[in-house]
């Protein structure tokens, strides 16, 4: 019926006006920070996906989630690969 | 006009009401789980970014995309970094 | 009243003819890339969380988000763990 119609297009007119149809397109960034020593930490925002190390060494653990410790008696520098959601 | 008006009114309440307006944040979320030998995997919805290992060791690789495998021929403990969207 | 339920009904039916509600569910999905030498390179569109190397190797750095470069003297392979949203 008309009001049916009128009904639809008005409701359609103002979700567009809206702009609810497209939902924002979100995408994995990271960053590597690196520093000397044996502990390295992420921005405020990003989480650890993984760490480097010094001297050749793969011991690490990550503390707080955002920063990377290596183990290895000989460290000299340390990177953490942080990312988040953009 | 004024139907025009109620019924700009009436949407609007009604998307208020469900809920439309804000798209759901999400956010990258990471754990880390370490396991003694040189398997370590990730819980069910997580895949792993990395991987780090006993004894300095920095070779691994992924098994199944939620296993963390070290390959250096002495390894004590092995740690996946397991992350997903929340 | 009654043109407030006709209102209510309607907009219900709108929104769930143009499948407004489900947020399209994105996942962190990752695959592992190996190459022989020094350098491995993610695919277009992914990012590099992690690598890992020959020889134990745990010291690596990512060359333009998308390339692990693996600095241990001897290397015999590099894997690059990469990323995105799918």
């Amino acid at each position: 019926c008309s009001l049916d119609f009128i009904l639809d297009t008005k409701i359609k007119e103002t979700l567009s006006g809206l702009e609810l149809h497209p939902s924002p397109t979100r995408r994995l960034s990271c960053v590597s920070v690196k520093n000397s020593g044996r502990l390295s930490s992420c921005p405020a925002g990003m989480i650890v996906t993984g760490c480097a190390c010094g001297y050749g060494c793969g011991s690490w653990d990550i503390q707080g989630e955002t920063t990377c410790h290596c183990q290895c008696s000989t460290i000299d520098w340390t990177t953490a690969r942080c990312c988040h959601l953009t």
